[in-house]
């Protein structure tokens, strides 16, 4: 099927570059010694996390349990629900445990390690658990040197739930747009999970998982020795985020939305897209480096980045794009094609059912993905 | 169905506040003596369609031709498309009025217009085009003074299509916060729609429709003689963009998202919930006049607001609501459920298939959307 064949906007997976990125990232891990345990957050796609095991991945990363329910009933067994469990969820986990799931939770809370200890000595569900540790992200996670770490263990001991090891996400990687600053952070976030590590072994606990991760540091990091497991995500598609911060090259980007053009204001110097809010989302974290980056770059349809044209503001059903000069009302006639590389890939493709997978500009698959909670 | 049975994030549309938002806008339009033709981008669902009907309004306003598609499927036929329309669908558009689908569509272009004129002379399709109109907001349309609005009459006439009129949308009402500024974007919208008219009227075309609108300004606006319809869509349910302006209150706001507290970040000072961006959509536009707000506005799972704190950043899965004190952490827990205000109704319900409608703070129905393209 032609490109032109497509109702728009749709989202558009090149299937070429995605097996580079993976390649790519695939390589970091071999060379660094560590498995890769890719997040499916960003590409929910059975047939994604086929291709990323094919090409050398351990197992896979989800972020809600509709996820890990998805890869499941694809066959995906080994999957680690990297986000705060809350106990009303257990049965859940449980349930997709004895459906034959080899899955992980992870928790950074006292009350919640209590909740997991009681709910699985209750119903003799051997839940494997991770401890979140803070490397620097302030998001979730205990400080490497917290007390609380040790407690968890404790509590865990007294029951049928199994410590695993320690998580982190070095998210604030995506904070920097330089090799050395990222090489800094990928340190920190070792040296953090390394660190609770070393505390819960010499406190006498055996733990299997010592896991990273995120699509900078992964791709920057140069030593991760202690490190079991590396987790990442964009990475596979990569986006204008990543691309602001230096992470990759315009020409990596696999994912684009397909639009087409619906208007002309002459009078306000803009062409409109039938991209908006909805079909690239609102995320502008190109900002802080590449602030006329907006909500995306313009490519012709067949990808070719167009320089100085991007997607400046949106509404919910259009995308507006300044023109350079008169001369673009011509280039890009009312009912032609053109791509938008996205800002930040998983939220964009969040609002889309499916991908279209192209292999020289043609679809050649439709990928299924899951959305929602 | 209480909300503690809800797995989270979902969304909650409160039934009374529902009724009560439409009630208003209707009488709005009862009192300017316009129709009132809701937009139903905000709720993209058959029954809120239906109560928009039964409550008064005469026929619908879609964002897509998915979403014309779907409420022809439940027996809605008059609808307007108020995007701009391109060739390529056409053959969509005529399918669905040989459907039984009273469509509008609309164009500011003339290439667009001779295709239309063509394309409902070939195949005898009676295509019926607004011409839209720009009243300030820079989007679409053409100025009212443009010479090429006699010029897509002058295309139609030749043509089995018929032109209905003129429409405009006054977003830059979205732009300010005082019922005096609203109120003159509102008379700055209807002159543009009324000017267009009247050229065209002077030029021989008959209209039946002069069609203004947005939330702010149908709440507002004075005197809409001359105009034929209103449409809107924000106002059934509201939230905090709006209420940022001045145009509801926090506690008129229909939609809210059920969230649970994942994660406690003492170090940092923060309540994580699962709450992120795709749950809460990236849409920051409260930013203008109440940078506070975020991403949102928490409130306790009954829906009473609790001042000071918001989500005041996101993550893919993980909302970030900073705490007013230490205290905030018992009053907190993780496990317990809160709710969330969103920034903009219209980005935020898309992330999800359904409504959890509520009433009296139970769940008493379930309204499925439409969404994609």
């Amino acid at each position: 099927m032609n490109l032109s064949q497509l109702n728009t906007p749709t989202q558009l997976l090149d299937k070429d570059k995605l097996i580079a990125n993976i390649t790519r990232m695939q390589a970091c891990a071999d060379r660094l010694g560590v498995k890769l345990r890719p997040h499916l957050k960003t590409l929910k796609a059975a047939r994604a996390a086929q291709t990323l095991i094919e090409s050398g991945a351990s197992g896979i990363t989800v972020s809600t349990l509709k996820e890990a329910e998805y890869f499941l009933d694809h066959g995906f067994k080994d999957i680690t629900y990297a986000v705060g469990i809350v106990p009303v969820r257990l049965p859940e986990v449980a349930n997709l445990m004895s459906r034959g799931a080899d899955l992980t939770i992870m928790t950074d809370n006292l009350d919640v390690a209590r909740a997991i200890a009681n709910e699985a000595n209750l119903n003799r569900t051997p839940f494997k658990l991770l401890i979140e540790i803070d490397s620097g992200d302030n998001r979730g996670g205990l400080q490497p040197d917290s007390e609380e770490i040790l407690q968890i263990g404790e509590i865990l001991a007294s029951s049928v739930a199994h410590l695993e090891g320690v998580l982190t996400h070095a998210g604030h990687s995506y904070g920097v747009n330089n090799a050395q600053a990222i090489e800094e952070i990928a340190a920190q976030e070792r040296n953090a999970v390394v660190q609770a590590a070393n505390r819960l072994r010499t406190a006498g606990y055996m733990l299997n998982t010592i896991s990273v991760g995120s699509t900078p540091t992964g791709l920057y990091a140069i030593d991760l020795s202690g490190v079991s497991e590396l987790r990442a995500g964009v990475y596979t598609v990569f986006d204008m985020d990543q691309q602001s911060r230096g992470v990759c090259k315009t020409s990596e980007i696999a994912l684009s939305v397909l639009t087409t053009v619906i208007g002309h204001n002459k009078a306000a110097s803009k062409i409109l897209l039938d991209a908006g809010g909805i079909a690239l989302s609102k995320d502008r974290s190109a900002d802080p480096f590449r602030p006329e980056v907006g909500y995306g770059q313009i490519c012709t349809v067949d990808g070719t980045e167009i320089a100085g044209l991007y997607v400046t503001s949106v509404s919910q059903e259009h995308g507006h794009v300044p023109v350079r000069n008169e001369n673009d009302f011509a280039l890009f006639p009312v009912g032609s094609q053109l791509r938008v590389l996205p800002v930040h890939a998983c939220m964009t493709a969040a609002a889309y059912d499916y991908f279209n997978v192209i292999e020289d500009g043609v679809v050649i698959e439709r990928w299924d993905r899951v959305n929602g909670w």
